[in-house]
């Protein structure tokens, strides 16, 4: 691994303190902004992520919010999920397409009002977008990403550490639901969310002079459960099957390539740019798919898309791709061409230090 | 400096073979894209840029691509620079104002015909701005990112290196135009431009399979020219006073307070989305302006914008930083407000490493 040199252009987080104290060791950049990859290393992150409680500083999932009377209109636009039973104090996993329907962005949306969301983005510019279609449509609607910056609970031990500093009630919080709770007499959005299987809660910060307070606050309060600095864990959540925007699907695929069709309504999602684009895949399917593959033994990093090969045809690609300590094995995730995605097939990998075999699982590691 | 992550949201370019066979040393992300910060150390890769030859993979130059009988008026839309006078074969540099005049960007656009330019741009998913854009205006246009990575040859000896790679016509060039040249039989579009005052040329390499050719063609061609694998550098680019997006200005900024404002012809530049918006700061002038200032000695790299201070008001911020070895001193880029930024004014900096004196300078380092 080279060194990542710093730059303003490289946002640091209200966390980043926090962050830099706990010993981070690597980094990403996500959203233009600094993204901790590991702290002791990723196989010691996720043994403690499955067995404690961690804080993630996820500021990078920047917020996108629309606030006017077109911002229900204007959300529907962007989306092939039709949104019409969207109640104030959801979320909601929405991709975002183009007039292609290819993906732009996987970003969960947060309903606060009816006037008023926001989305919390994966890595692309989708502010960029949004602005855009909002001014030559000449929608009512302001579009600006305020200063919001979340920070995660995860592990199993989430309910205990967020009950202890924002009170009780946060147990009772459905999953994809968010409230209102308390922090030293200021209102604080927390959902029951995050980028893991292993339970837990982002907190959206609003006001960075908040970061290290809440920060602190949740160590402070944490000791005794082994709280510690974690991130967002490349094993864990191949594991658990969540996928990454800008690895594992861009703009050349469609939700219906990535598995999303279960949150596409194409029918029904009048509005979206997308919409026509999509019906005939919606209808047919797409003739290639993401897939969970097994690989035996270990893997280099993946750090381009790895061709998936048959009888000097390209079939498919492996994505991304980690040593998986709980399951003996490497976890992958790659998009195969369906003469190829039955579970059980075994697909012959060109890594760049050889071709390794993988098998298609019928499912994630920690699909229900 | 914390190590930097790979996956393949962090895309290799084409020249990344040769970049690490060269033994890079650090790395930013820059469009969703690697780019080399370094490879000896700054310093060493400064001194050797002033007298000899580099070779720079600046494929994160990502190429925005307008095709159809609206181009020229989607181009129009998107800066209020006058384009009625741009010729195919020309480059322009154009600040790309949202709604409000802030920037989204400040590429070069490369105008190949009448209905197709390319644009290449900086740190921002420009493309989806130009497609919402695009989309919702509904422009007889297609906009895409094609297959194109920039590969600049910088330093003095350019010429000299370009004349053997690609012929002597090239010597011809005048500068921030372009020509067809020919590489093994293959058309190649090369301007004169880059990103640093030592002269040089941006190769607009189509199709990656011909990355490494060109690469290893200029290496071998050079050898006596002592040309070595370079990139932009951080001391230079801040004497030649070349802005970079993301540090020096962002969305927050017009391009007048970027001190952009000469490119900016906001009385003809008819629709153009940020005019209106634009009309009383090109006609006022701004309140606060990009400033090179001196500071003695060294200080830390500016991983986030250093606030100027005035008798505990804040007057400005530094955004840029560098030791320059030649002119012994930091060199600096910031945004002043106008009670400050006469040249000669002494400013209080507050750095995270404590509070240095700067001074405006009346010019860049390398400007004429």
């Amino acid at each position: 691994m080279a060194l990542i040199a710093p730059s303003r252009r490289l946002r640091r987080t209200p966390f980043s303190d926090g962050v830099e104290a706990a010993g981070v060791g690597g980094y990403t950049v996500y959203n233009h902004m600094l993204l901790p990859v590991f702290f002791e290393s990723i196989e010691a992150d996720y043994h403690h992520l499955k067995k404690h409680v961690q804080v993630w500083d996820v500021a990078c999932e920047r917020q996108v919010e629309l606030r006017g009377p077109d911002a229900t209109r204007l959300m529907q636009t962007l989306t092939p999920r039709d949104l019409r039973g969207m109640l104030p104090g959801q979320c909601l996993y929405v991709p975002i397409v183009d007039e292609t329907g290819g993906m732009l962005n996987d970003p969960v949306a947060v309903k606060l009002s009816e006037d008023r969301y926001w989305i919390s983005i994966a890595d692309s510019d989708l502010l960029l977008w949004v602005k855009g279609i909002a001014n030559a449509y000449r929608f009512e609607v302001l579009v600006d990403e305020p200063d919001i910056s979340p920070l995660a609970i995860q592990g199993p031990k989430s309910d205990e550490l967020a009950a202890r500093v924002f009170g009780e009630d946060i147990r009772n919080l459905r999953f994809f639901r968010f409230g209102i709770f308390s922090f030293e007499g200021q209102d604080v959005v927390i959902a029951r969310s995050g980028y893991s299987k292993q339970g837990g809660f982002e907190i959206y910060v609003e006001g960075s002079e908040w970061g290290m307070p809440i920060w602190n606050a949740l160590f402070e309060a944490g000791k005794d459960l082994n709280v510690r600095a974690g991130c967002p864990n490349a094993a864990e959540r191949i594991e658990s099957g969540l996928l990454s925007y800008g690895n594992d699907m861009t703009r050349e695929n469609t939700p219906h390539e990535c598995g999303l069709g279960k949150f596409c309504n194409t029918q029904t999602a009048i509005g979206c740019i997308g919409r026509d684009a999509l019906l005939r895949v919606a209808k047919d399917g797409p003739i290639r798919q993401i897939r969970p593959i097994e690989i035996k033994g270990r893997v280099p990093a993946c750090d381009r898309a790895w061709p998936i090969m048959s009888k000097n045809q390209k079939i498919g690609q492996v994505t991304s791709s980690s040593w998986s300590p709980d399951f003996d094995c490497s976890v992958a995730i790659g998009m195969v061409r369906m003469t190829h995605w039955d579970p059980g097939t075994t697909l012959s990998i060109e890594t760049p230090e050889g071709v390794v075999e993988g098998v298609v699982k019928d499912r994630f590691w920690h699909e229900n």
